[in-house]
């Protein structure tokens, strides 16, 4: 398979067997089994990917489109082998169109790369999932993250997609303008489809101007209870948040150990406030009233960029102090979203449910969408560790879905919520399966995610 | 037919062959021909609905989804004739749940009744495409209209359809969280099919709290160039504006006109400002420099309700008033979309090809999203005019295809805009086809609409 790939890309390096590249293929950041592909195809242009799809499609072989592989429900790893396509070479920023708040980008550029090429304009891409993920990835799971709060998840920035689909024809599903009623949404069929309808190989992104004005804060209250509370109130007052955090007090203790800050050990809101100087003011002192009448024992405010940003580090490699906690463990971490009002309960709820069980488990969450996450830190071979730490995700989903909510906020299904994508959508699912046969009748591309096997 | 149908509703008196009634189905608030349905039924529940689909389908019989039938493009005008099967008596407000700014309605319930149900709670409904449309019909072309700017288009509104299928099974699309990464996004697919994938029979809504401050404004410009120039610079202030609205001096004079009036006739800018007390007033003292800086020779804001209502009342009836000015004839209005950037060209040039072919039109838009109308006043029996109304817009149409616009930002596709369709996603179409074939085999779901008729 080496060698008839390599006829379909510029250089032969492109295409490897090499273990250790192959076993870097076979992971992402969450706690499936590994499994390698069979080879790893480092593709230069859609050209390549055409070719390579159209190979792989008349050959019955899977293909696995990925970026730096920081999914975290097993999305990218090759269940049954095959071709590990990974798109992070294809990093160019092809456009920047800053008087249309547009660019266009290929689908290996990172966020942070991104933004490092908007910054001279006095732009920004807000969406931030935590890790500095591929906008490629982005959109095959619609990640979404702290900032959506304001901006919207990513199947609200995406205008057009290129798509390369399993047969190696190429289509585009959208254009430039930021609205349109033309025929039936193929952009928001493609985002979220988690590289099961075909392989994005461009993107056309709305930015935004960096707001006049952003100051962030930290709010400390005596318990959960009060800092949800307070969250749901927040969100209730009307303001435009930029950013609206719940931090448990087991997620600042990791930061505290792994970063050696003081910070209280208690339940944190961490807050951001865009607009301009005079609304955010406004806003600042609206928020920290709801925040003392809800019992905040503290709230500390930051204006400049280097101080907001220490701010915020904590609460942003929040997951990552987490696992240091437990260096030889791996993550599992639940993403569930409740209607808004359930949001303090929901979370009393996990709480519970966590101690319970008598396991280390730190909650954190976009709380201004009603998103929340457990994170539990679990060894893999520990069977018994492992059903624990599964019987509470199972009960945190299930309590989500009897309020109506959602399986996966931002996560996607992957592997891993497979059931609970089958429980949620039980009377779309036939029509899901259909729209993947339609696309992909071969069932090439990422098999075994999002349903099981087709037979 | 009669007969049969009337089985499967309550009340036989729902199913109605007589004239009025019928030649009232038979055309929408667009110029297109009329066709009357053979039959009209008044659905009072989704288990009609159900019953309806089914035997149509198995009758292979035209199934025409309608409200209150102010589209503009013939989306419900029955073609090949069969049932109008219309929805407005299903137009209960279902539920409000304030605490997690959500409602679900029936797809009969229009905006304006949305927002009486919603008033008493400090919440509204802010999409508005002048009409007072169906929420269903608003979902089913994926309107937007002049808040689009600040809250988004119908898709970003709708968190879970009801649909029932042609076969007349039911499907729920989505959920009640704010996102979710679960599967494939179907809501985004029923919206803006114009009700040829399926009939809409109950729908969840996002709904806002009601601003603490609102301000109208209206900036008076010397010529067009100058206040779509202004449009745009508001635009790239980074000011997130409620409503930024352009109408030319042709349709200030039809206000006028119509309303016994007085405003200036040359082009304006209406304006609205939403948010705190605070924010606001630093937007509008900013909105009103970069207006006075583009030659705006007038700036005035209202702040009270009465006087907010009365000016926007001129933008908000601008169409009507257009239409009073040849009461004899029918409206065709354009409805493209382009890059934000080009929209002060693309108006001047839009006003260029109108002067060129001599004849009457008014321009208006939402510019803040690069969505612009020209309305014309034609009389259908009238070829000559037809031809040359047809051969502006088309002009308009190419002018945004060329700089990857779209050829419907928000009327959608209906009869009109098939040939468009098939330009502008000339990649994709065969996979629309594709979908249309996998939901509604038959064709029996509002034929002819969005496609060609498929043989």
């Amino acid at each position: 398979m080496q060698a008839a790939l390599s006829q379909f890309v510029e250089d032969a390096k492109q295409v490897t067997v090499g273990e250790s590249i192959r076993t870097q293929h076979g992971r992402d950041m969450g706690y499936y089994t590994p499994e390698s592909p069979d080879v790893v195809v480092f593709a230069h242009s859609k050209e390549e990917v055409s070719r390579i799809l159209k190979f792989a499609n008349e050959e019955r072989i899977p293909v696995i489109p990925c970026g730096v592989l920081t999914s975290l429900e097993g999305h990218v790893i090759p269940i049954n082998g095959g071709i590990s396509l990974d798109l992070t070479h294809m990093n160019q920023v092809l456009e920047v169109r800053p008087r249309d708040f547009l660019v266009r980008v290929q689908p290996g550029v990172t966020r942070t790369q991104l933004n490092r090429a908007l910054k001279p304009y006095g732009l920004q891409f807000p969406l931030d999932p935590g890790a500095d993920a591929t906008l490629g990835g982005m959109a095959a799971t619609n990640a979404s993250g702290t900032t959506a709060v304001r901006y919207g998840v990513m199947r609200s920035q995406v205008l057009d997609l290129e798509v390369v689909l399993a047969n190696g024809s190429t289509i585009h599903t959208g254009g430039l303008s930021v609205k349109s009623s033309a025929g039936y949404n193929l952009t928001g069929l493609f985002i979220g489809s988690e590289g099961t309808l075909g392989v994005i190989t461009e993107l056309v992104l709305r930015v935004y101007a960096i707001p006049e004005s952003t100051v962030a804060a930290r709010a400390i209250f005596p318990g959960l209870s009060e800092a949800s509370d307070a969250a749901y109130n927040i969100m209730n007052s009307g303001i435009s948040m930029g950013r609206i955090e719940l931090v448990d007090e087991y997620t600042i203790d990791a930061v505290n150990r792994a970063k050696g800050t003081s910070y209280t050990t208690q339940p944190t809101l961490f807050l951001e406030f865009h607009g301009s100087e005079a609304a955010v003011q406004a806003d600042v002192a609206v928020t920290k009233e709801v925040c003392e009448e809800a019992g905040a024992a503290d709230f500390v405010f930051e204006t400049q960029e280097d101080a907001r940003n220490l701010l915020w580090d904590a609460r942003h490699d929040a997951a990552l102090a987490v696992i240091q906690t437990a260096p030889q463990k791996k993550m599992k971490v639940t993403d569930v979203c409740v209607p808004l009002s359930e949001l303090p309960q929901a979370i009393r709820a996990a709480r519970e449910t966590i101690d319970a069980y008598g396991i280390y488990g730190a909650i954190l969450g976009h709380v201004g969408d009603g998103n929340y996450h457990v994170i539990f830190m679990v060894n893999p071979e520990d069977a018994e560790e492992m059903r624990v730490a599964e019987e509470v995700n199972h009960r945190i989903v299930q309590y989500a879905l009897e309020r109506g909510g959602t399986c996966t906020g931002e996560h996607g299904v992957g592997i891993g919520k497979i059931p609970y994508l089958a429980q949620e959508h039980e009377d779309t699912l036939p029509w899901m399966k259909s729209i993947k046969q339609m696309f992909d009748p071969n069932g090439i591309l990422n098999p075994g995610k999002l349903f099981t096997q087709q037979e």
